[in-house]
């Protein structure tokens, strides 16, 4: 294995609805001295988000008695728990002021992915994208198109965990790669049949990305070379079958 | 933010009981032309444990009855669970032929953390280390006695999560370090303050590192530079309090 190296993507401008992500990554790369190839741009859920509208002005916001129940409880936004409610299919833990909730994605996350911080008004909220394998692939297209590649895109978000304190960056979407490195029915070092060796290559990535992303840099994106996990994989095929899933 | 390279460590001889880790570090780093210093180094969690003696040979392991139970429930080796009932302090889960177990050190992982998979020799286990923010310690200051640092220490394992599929490295124990970069109080790019930012840096180091470390490539360290989360925090303090535990 040779080394990795990651490189952030700075100096976008707020990012609105119906901006041109691919063409706003392109010259960021361009003035980082990036060239998009045979690499994986992880871009950060909200500015994807924002190009596609994903967002609410809580002033719209009508909360609903159950939101206004758990805004009172939670010491929260009414309006911001509406939001919530209305993106979770359901609610998997309440407590210690965190409602963590399924997605309609099946994404497992606190308020359902719904965020109040780097929104671009005071009283916004934004939502995940609808499709995050879908939004990673258009961009991918785009900066296809624009003369970059080969190239994975991934999608990501900051998740808190159970057991563990601290939040860690995860992919929600994903494009032009494999998202899990399956190696069962190989071999380790010494020639052991591997049991259970498939790796989340794609959230090493966005973890990895998100070393140079926290909330307060400004950096919506991060160049990862030296890396080819080249493939067709969909992130929505790494969540696990609930039927199967242990922690339901 | 600058740039971050991820820089493999390979040609480690296998590690027996009292090798000297920091000496066939300190060798590979200079054979891979790298200088440890200002920077984190990440150590799998098998060649500390290898070093450190927590390796028990099966043959010499009387399973309990319960062991007996569990391994025919899941075809497994009933020496090999009954190394795990040892290690666990808590059956999380059961399962689908997985067994979730809290072990002494408040991890939740399968099998706690007892593996099979790259031994020094067949039928034998490794478990984790005693104390791994004590081990990332002890290879800490050793390194630093042979001319290396400013560096941090982070001694890393991969696990699996709930809700979705693969494994992900993370950090077992620390050193030189701050494992959870703490900007709560800060403000977004906007000047909005926010709410839940703590980001566990030390596991986006494990798992950054984890992409170069695939099992079956024999590299048991990373050299990560570019990053500097000084300080002195141990992993242990991470781990959430089960008394605010929304999962236990």
């Amino acid at each position: 294995m040779s080394a990795i190296s990651l490189v952030p993507l700075a100096g976008l401008p707020a990012v609105h609805e119906g901006h041109d992500l691919a063409a706003l990554l392109t010259t960021a790369a361009r003035e980082a001295g990036i060239e998009l190839r045979e690499g994986v741009l992880v871009v950060c859920q909200k500015i994807v988000s924002k190009a596609e509208g994903r967002v609410v002005a809580l002033a719209s916001v009508e909360p609903s008695p159950q939101a206004l129940a758990i805004a009172r409880e939670h010491e929260r936004d009414p309006r911001h728990m509406e939001v919530v409610l209305r993106e979770a299919t359901r609610i998997v833990r309440r407590g210690n002021g965190v409602l963590i909730c399924e997605t309609r994605h099946g994404f497992v996350c606190a308020n359902a992915g719904v965020d109040l911080s780097n929104a671009n008004e005071a009283d916004q909220a934004i939502l995940l994208p609808e499709d995050p394998d879908a939004s990673a692939a258009r961009l991918r297209e785009s900066l296809l198109a624009g003369g970059a590649g080969p190239l994975g895109v991934i999608v990501s978000d900051t998740f808190g965990r159970p057991w563990r304190e601290g939040l860690v960056d995860v992919a929600l979407g994903c494009a032009g790669l494999t998202p899990i490195d399956d190696r069962r029915g190989g071999r380790d070092w010494s020639g052991r049949p591997l049991e259970v060796t498939a790796t989340a290559t794609v959230d090493q990535l966005a973890a990895a990305a998100g070393l140079l992303m926290p909330k307060d840099a400004g950096i919506p994106a991060v160049w990862v070379s030296g890396v080819a996990p080249w493939g067709e994989g969909r992130l929505a095929e790494t969540l696990r079958d609930p039927e199967t899933d242990l922690f339901r």
